[in-house]
């Protein structure tokens, strides 16, 4: 048992500042441990936050949080800046673990000044508290921390080209370079900045110089004591200024040193293996359902090209697995609008590219894809995971969006598999033929054994699965086996054998099929994984909307939801059997 | 009248190739008269094309288009390679004017790629030809065009990342430099720039070097031998090199020289004086009332900060005013990411940040509005103008999306004004509210005057403009004016006064009015200003859908128009009062 006799004296950043540099590195052990505590039982990102312990002390060491403002980058390197600001308790404490999010967080704490997951986001949100502060005539430091892959999105780089011109007063952006993505890192500016370590900061071209920014750098990344000397160094800058420091991602641990991705995030692990101590099961899943589909089809078919932006990990795709893809891969690193305009440019001579990533990642292409993609049906197929309720349930990475967000958009085909069979029937479809742009869904649910149709060129035309009467239950995706259980329940409980439609298709409606339902139905239920609004029951409620079928969509409400319970929250939306069962009653004599 | 000697013998790129030095140069005058001849007529993108007629002949002559491929970025510049690639009549001759778009079209010719108007895609395309390409074991040179400030846009920049590391291969990237934006450049890179243009090519720090990729200069940007001798050295290169040369903005004609933010597009015009030759009547618009709500907002609140991604122009404001405006005032170049993420900081950090911009370039900055503002309800105004089917008619120009892209994000307020006072009202409230993220959309069509409720606390509190009876129209924003035209329409023919609705909010419903709407109506009608699907309309749909309310929702399809007749468009959608008067009396009794 740890008794984390430093950590328990620091209430805030005051209480860091008092401690003698024997002390502080006494506080870096206790940190880890602390990090050891938390991360072993519930998981979390560990390489990132072991490489910036030392950073993150010196930090709070030489400026004063919250009159200077720190703002992470994705925020998942902020755990120790958390032990640091008053909540050690979600580290050393198990029962007060759920009060910590995983991320930095303005409701938990004065210190933390953005909700944010993204990547990419730091240098361009600091500037705008710069930019307040200026004409306020404040004089506060403002600190963005930057790196871990972060560096490549358009958004960093627009960030660092504008922070090298329009902003004339302190800025200070701290460049954490572990040498690393999530996977590993890509793009030329990765040689910049390992040119500019072998050199100690001196080698030529160097590309924050080129955005027009001032530069220094500390190879001791991980050494408290060079670490301040530094802090104090670019203190109260009146202008923009890079540090770059080169830090050890998942320091602290041997088996995370050696393995950085597969350390880079963690399930709850047994310290001494570093094996996982909870397991999902046997069973295949649809990301090794996708791994399996990527190695034979590139195989296959020369043609085949498999462009991801940091996300291998999305189609379960390994190192070796990669590595055999050869020319038919591409990482462009975290730089989603470079991954989706490439496919198109793949696309227009003559290739099949296939992009995969996390939908809540993807809406950072959301231009390239309306309009380097869609304007000119480049036959892109975008691939999604957790695209679901029932995935990541943290305010930054939900995947309930991405209905509203792709189905408004013209000419792409956004196609909600239901079955291990259907989802690769529509993957077959999507990547040989050359009309469509295409987006599919990878079911968020376990994976379900039923054979589907797999032709797919008579767009927007939906599969009715069970003919019946009075009720039609149009169950879109992963949540087709929930309509299938109200089905169920409807023809014990009601004694009638309702109509039962796999839409198969998001992005548009069958006209003729709804037009037929008409006939021998009252009402039409719409079931989808997702916020409703913008969604794909609002488009059948609109086609009904002057006929006299009744419409009634299920889903989630438009709203950021924040570390829920998956099943509560369909009670809350009001999305139980039981409670779908009860709206019949009320609607069908 | 000129004779365009050479011109008349130009079908295709081959016919460039057999002129000699001299009849270049002629053909570069000659292709200045056929761009005065088209611009002076019906307007169009000036500079940009006045100063690459030298470039793209000699790209013509150096490489062989189609096989060798040119990616155009923005492809506002793309109209001397139209002359020189069987599009002449486009330019020479009158009647053929609307044969030719105004940016590159795969419709018309083989030798265009893509149909793109936004900036900063022509590498991340170009790297998908190329890529496309390799694993096909062609061999061609792929080439793309980019400038005119359109570096500094993220995507861009994730593009050279990119093609830094990842290619490989031939690839040749034109960038194309006039020292200029639409209006001023901004951002570090420029000073980079002018260090390389001022040293030949040799200023350390070198950006594109940063990046990982080779580099030439070439200071003669006009010149077509030395251009010639510059494409020669590159072509068939075996990997990426960057081409830098210096252009000179609307070059060939001296007005627009001096003045190249003003001749960056330009209406039809008087050659002699270089005055518009048509003009839009002498009453006010919403741009100009724009720009003079902004000037007085800043003079009174030192708190306002206006921030735009290179489109001052959206909000009216000229040289003189930006200058005013002095720190409340950020171009933060085209960097769309930027300009949200930073309105984001300066709201957290106390100022009154004012984003501004077209609706069809804010798609560029969908995630950082969705997780860098709305899931930190920064309290942010983003202000949309173009933002209506009868605006701009472009393909990749379309104001028509914003409906569905942005009523759909949790946490933003979508505000559609529908008169001048209610337009100002908004933006106060908007501005000096603390709790929300805020979008407006400027009405696109005529100012009109009615007096407006000031109030906007409560949230989708929609204003009943005139009580009625069986029939309720919603008629959202700039089409309020048509439901009043509606509604007049209604009271003559049908005999009984119609319930007008002005919605104000776009983003939410009024339960409690529509609620209460179904004790007196029979039927509601919407009415949006832009594609149904995951628009307006469709919520209040799916609001009524389980009761026996009927409701017809108008608006556009979800369809990529292009250069269409905006009263035409509302014939073919069933949208004119004629049209839904027939649809009331289909529907009522």
């Amino acid at each position: 048992m740890t008794d984390y006799k430093i950590i328990q004296t620091i209430n805030g950043p005051e209480d860091v500042k008092k401690l003698s540099m024997e002390q502080l590195e006494e506080l870096a052990s206790e940190i880890r441990e602390a990090l050891f505590n938390r991360l072993t039982k519930i998981g979390g990102h560990f390489g990132p936050n072991f490489g910036m312990v030392e950073a993150e002390i010196a930090m709070h060491y030489v400026f004063s949080s919250p009159k200077d403002k720190f703002v992470f980058d994705v925020s998942h390197q902020s755990y120790p800046h958390k032990i640091l600001t008053g909540r050690k308790n979600g580290y050393i404490s198990d029962e007060h673990f759920s009060e910590d999010s995983g991320y930095t967080n303005p409701e938990e704490s004065e210190h933390d000044f953005f909700n944010v997951g993204h990547t990419s986001t730091s240098v361009s949100l600091a500037t705008g508290l710069v930019k307040a502060r200026d004409i306020k005539g404040d004089k506060e430091n403002i600190i963005a921390i930057i790196g871990d892959g972060s560096l490549s999105g358009g958004e960093a780089l627009e960030g660092l080209n504008v922070a090298g011109s329009e902003i004339n007063s302190n800025l200070i952006i701290i460049v954490n370079d572990n040498e690393q993505s999530i996977a590993e890192v890509h793009g030329g500016m990765y040689k910049n900045l390992a040119e500019l370590r072998e050199t100690g900061g001196t080698a030529s071209n160097n590309l924050f110089k080129a955005f027009g920014l001032d530069y220094i750098y500390e190879e001791n990344g991980n050494d408290i004591a060079s670490l301040i000397s530094l802090f104090r160094k670019v203190k109260d800058t009146d202008h923009p200024i890079v540090v770059h420091i080169h830090t050890q991602k998942g320091k602290g641990y041997e088996i995370a040193e050696k393995d950085k991705e597969g350390w880079h995030w963690c399930m709850p692990f047994d310290r001494e293996t570093g094996k996982p101590t909870i397991s999902f099961g046997d069973g295949e899943d649809y990301t090794s359902i996708t791994a399996e589909y990527i190695m034979q089809k590139a195989k296959s078919d020369s043609e085949f090209l498999v462009i991801t932006p940091a996300m291998p990990g999305s189609a379960g795709l390994n190192k070796e697995q990669r590595k055999e893809l050869g020319l038919q891969y591409v990482d462009v690193g975290i730089a989603e609008e470079q991954a989706v305009a490439m496919a198109s440019g793949a696309a227009k001579n003559g290739a099949k590219p296939l992009v995969v990533t996390n939908t809540t990642f993807i809406q950072r292409a959301y231009d390239q894809i309306s309009h380097d993609v869609c304007i000119n049906n480049s036959s892109v197929t975008i691939l999604l995971n957790y695209n679901s309720f029932d995935s990541l349930t943290d305010v930054t990475h939900l995947g309930i969006f991405g209905l509203a967000a792709y189905t408004n958009v013209p000419n792409l085909v956004v196609l909600a598999p239901t079955s291990k069979d259907e989802y690769l029937a529509m993957l077959d479809w999507s990547v040989d033929q050359k009309e469509h742009p295409v987006m599919i869904l990878i079911p968020g649910n376990q994976v379900t054994y039923r054979e589907a149709d797999k032709d797919f060129n008579r767009l927007n035309h939906f599969k009715v699965e069970e003919a019946g009467e009075k009720v039609a239950i149009l169950a879109l995706g992963d949540f087709y086996q929930r309509g299938e259980q109200l089905s169920a329940k409807i023809k014990a409980e009601l004694g009638f054998t309702p109509t039962l439609i796999n839409p198969r298709f998001a992005s548009g409606i069958d006209k003729e099929l709804l037009e037929s339902l008409s006939e021998r139905h009252q009402m039409v239920i719409t079931m989808e994984d997702g916020i409703l609004s913008g969604g794909f029951g609002e488009k059948i409620a609109s086609f009904y909307g002057s006929s006299d079928m009744k419409v009634k969509n299920y889903g989630l409400d438009k709203k950021f939801y924040d570390r829920y319970d998956p099943n509560e929250l369909l009670k809350e939306v009001g999305m139980t059997p039981v409670q779908i069962i009860a709206d019949i009653c009320n609607q069908i004599k």
